[in-house]
């Protein structure tokens, strides 16, 4: 097959296994994997999750409601990558615990929307891509979800980097460069 | 800090971890994200857990084993990636519970080996790269794993890269060439 048209109910499918999934692999996991980055300047596991949480609070579900409420006649405000970091350090249970929180909460004021397929189409303006519409703004919440759990992936492998000898040759996650930082 | 030494504590906690990661975000996912793939000759999220429950059988202890046992005195048989392809073709639910069994009862037989330092520089010979540790295998264990989270990632990513339209830029998970198949 080729890519799918974005379709809410698959969407939320994978958005709400996301928690888990990411609380399977990290809680517990000692801090040599968990607070390990891929050098300086870049993210821990710790790092994505804290990113992931910002986002769930200030970008996915605002942006959702302005298409709603005034189309594209405001731009959406810019979405800090770093935001989060500040303030109070959180363990990362407690951060784990907030992103399904909050995730479980998004997805189900989502379905209380009801979106129809006309609001699908609806179109906002983003401060760089200009013209998005709601069921673009939905399929990339979802990839987004992907991308970090790609790097979390990248960021875990690399520091086994050294240690796996002669097999760095064939384990493909120590070749990605780094896509997403 | 920089990349770590293998250490069988730490190697083993990610290990372990991995059947519940891909059970959160594999089980009970619909078809048309657990059964695409990125494109003829490429593999499927279903595709993946097959390997991965493959390796289990065949791969890593039997490796293990035989470094133990015969050194470098005997090449490893090759590996089929491909493997475990024919034959029945089992439902997505007993293949990610073959994995978690499989997974757990290879992770109880390293600890019953408790292996020693001496046991961990031990070498066996690789049909391809030659000599390799024990401590590499292991190493390799677990980037394996990555490796795999990383191509799962970037499969269901792919399922949206025409549904996230200009945001396609800002999502890094679209821009990885594929390093593993």
């Amino acid at each position: 097959m080729h890519e799918m048209e974005q379709h809410l109910q698959l969407t939320l499918a994978l958005l709400e296994r996301t928690p888990a999934t990411l609380d399977s692999l990290l809680r517990g996991l000692p801090d040599a994997w968990a607070c390990s980055n891929e050098g300086e300047g870049t993210w821990t596991c710790y790092d994505v999750v804290r990113h992931l949480v910002h986002a769930e609070h200030t970008d996915w579900m605002p942006r959702l409601r302005m298409i709603l409420e005034t189309g594209e006649t405001r731009v959406f405000p810019a979405f800090d990558r770093e935001g989060g970091s500040q303030g109070e350090q959180k363990c990362f249970e407690e951060l784990l615990d907030e992103f399904s929180q909050e995730r479980a909460k998004n997805i189900a004021a989502v379905r209380v929307l009801d979106l129809s397929e006309d609001q699908m189409r609806m179109r906002g303006k983003h401060p760089a891509l200009g013209a998005v519409t709601l069921s673009q703004l939905l399929a990339t919440w979802a990839v987004h979800d992907m991308t970090h759990l790609h790097q979390i992936a990248r960021v875990l492998g690399h520091q086994y980097r050294d240690a796996v000898g002669p097999w760095e040759a064939y384990l493909g996650v120590l070749h990605c460069s780094g896509h997403s930082s």
